[in-house]
């Protein structure tokens, strides 16, 4: 536990320093970007809500080049780990206000803190997309859920539904059967779109059900989720009982007051459009990860790493030239 | 050895296969895509010299995510490890030709085999700079190295030369300076331009001094090489007396004759030019890692890594609109 310790004992004196770098957000591109920053001895803070972001949600990533079939939570730890032995000072806070001051950022927390920093990095990543139906607010934590790793074990030896086609959605379900009798895997799709290795290994999974071209309309129940409506009718009937409802339909960018109001330009679908060198419309400002529009929007954690050594290598010659 | 024998048997009809890829090189950037490829089940087959890469020759790395202190052999094992093990074929030779017919490739590599493929990666990384001084070719091996990790061992208790001012040279002067007695490092400009973690460093150790704004005009030497002459007198001397000299001065991108025979459009320094999604000017091609003109020129194993990624990822799509 001493490398916690180490942090406990940089974070007394946060509210007194000026920072070089502020990262906001503590996944992937910002436990790396802070990583890198420190390598070039900026003065950094890496201020987050969830260390290790939505990674930690992931049950199983085969795709990191160094680890062979990891739980997410695992993959963060190690970065954790790394990042905050090498002297990497982490905020577990929220950042709601930036303003802008001449060269400086004015940074605020929801738990008070004021911040000032010459450049800052917004990592934020994404948030689960909704089925924006009716009562999904009500049921969440009565049966309904977007994260499978998180919930999947109140359901032993009962029914779910996944909705969705993508590699979340094939990886819950995957994970579901193993614990649950019996899963549906609802698509509004006409074919899976995962990776074929999960496709397949999903075809191979007796008790997951396939339901293509199939919307839910309603989701139903009173204290808690007991039936969802279909708008295609499965085996004749348009209603199936569920104990639960897992909602993998991918993701958005976060978005937040702050990133209007310093007039940062995001595309058509909300990621922040940035350079080669990761930097935003707002001069002293850098986005990396899952919330740009770098990588040919594949969001990954290898990508969204990289993203973030760019942006501090790019912010340590901007720091340089000042 | 089992996950090695694994590849052997793989390798046994790569002649027969017509691939739907064919990465050239092995180092992160190959693998990474060979890693990816195979998850989306396409017929993947990795070509390259030495697996792991230039990365191999990194006495050590501090600032990939997941590890803390690791040797670059260290870590291009465990990519190794994980890559073959998931089911990628690794073939350990060179490819010397590529011939385009309609959509299809012929590869020949250099112990002849002849390889059909559907799109190609290359991943062939860069190779070290010389100083192009006359000498440099005969001196290597009797004195002159481009690998500190490869041949310091060769130089306990002696006097050696570091050229060079960035990180490579940077950690080769603190890697000698544990083994040798006296290192002194080299470098034409006025100022370190490495990492302030490893300036920092070099300054704290006592047996390496830093010669600043000199080059090297001669490598002088009957058999093997005995002293250099600098530009730039040290302690009223142009010369020193060395038993070794390490060169650390950058790299470039490999060229090949098939990347001029294909037209692939090159930068005013030679790398490949590649869009976002990492094609490059020729249909069909991709480029990925250190040879290319992405992730913002800055050339980092995670960066290789994740240009792999998106490359094998943008194949999947187009092999599936074939």
């Amino acid at each position: 536990m001493s490398i916690f310790n180490d942090n406990l004992k940089r974070l007394k004196d946060v509210q007194n320093n000026k920072y070089d770098l502020i990262i906001i957000g503590s996944g992937p591109a910002g436990l790396t970007a802070g990583l890198y920053a420190n390598r070039y001895k900026l003065k950094t803070l890496v201020v987050g809500k969830i260390s290790g972001g939505l990674m930690t949600e992931s049950h199983k990533i085969c795709n990191f080049p160094t680890e062979q079939d990891i739980a997410g939570f695992d993959l963060a730890k190690k970065i954790m780990k790394n990042v905050t032995s090498q002297g990497v000072t982490i905020l577990n806070d929220e950042i709601i206000d930036i303003k802008k001051d001449g060269n400086i950022f004015k940074v605020k927390s929801i738990r008070n803190k004021n911040l000032l920093t010459k450049t800052v990095i917004l990592a934020l990543g994404t948030v689960h997309r909704k089925l924006e139906l009716k009562n999904e607010e009500k049921f969440i934590g009565r049966g309904l859920s977007y994260c499978a790793t998180c919930d999947a074990m109140f359901f032993k030896n009962k029914k779910v539904g996944v909705v969705g086609g993508s590699d979340s959605a094939l990886t819950a379900a995957l994970y579901l059967s193993e614990i649950a009798n019996q899963v549906y895997l609802i698509y509004r799709g006409k074919k899976l779109r995962g990776e074929p290795v999960w496709v397949e290994k999903i075809s191979q999974q007796s008790n997951i059900k396939i339901l293509l071209e199939t919307n839910v309309k309603k989701i139903l129940g009173d204290d808690k989720l007991t039936s969802i409506e279909l708008d295609t009718p499965y085996l004749g009937k348009n209603f199936i009982e569920l104990d639960g409802l897992f909602i993998e339909i991918g993701h958005s960018p976060k978005s937040n007051n702050y990133i209007k109001n310093l007039k940062i330009e995001v595309n058509e679908k909300n990621y922040i459009k940035v350079g080669a060198d990761q930097k935003t419309t707002c001069q002293g400002i850098w986005a990396a990860g899952d919330i740009t529009n770098n990588s040919n929007n594949f969001k990954q954690i290898i990508t969204a790493c990289a993203e973030g050594a760019i942006s501090a290598e790019s912010i340590f010659h901007y720091i340089q030239s000042l």
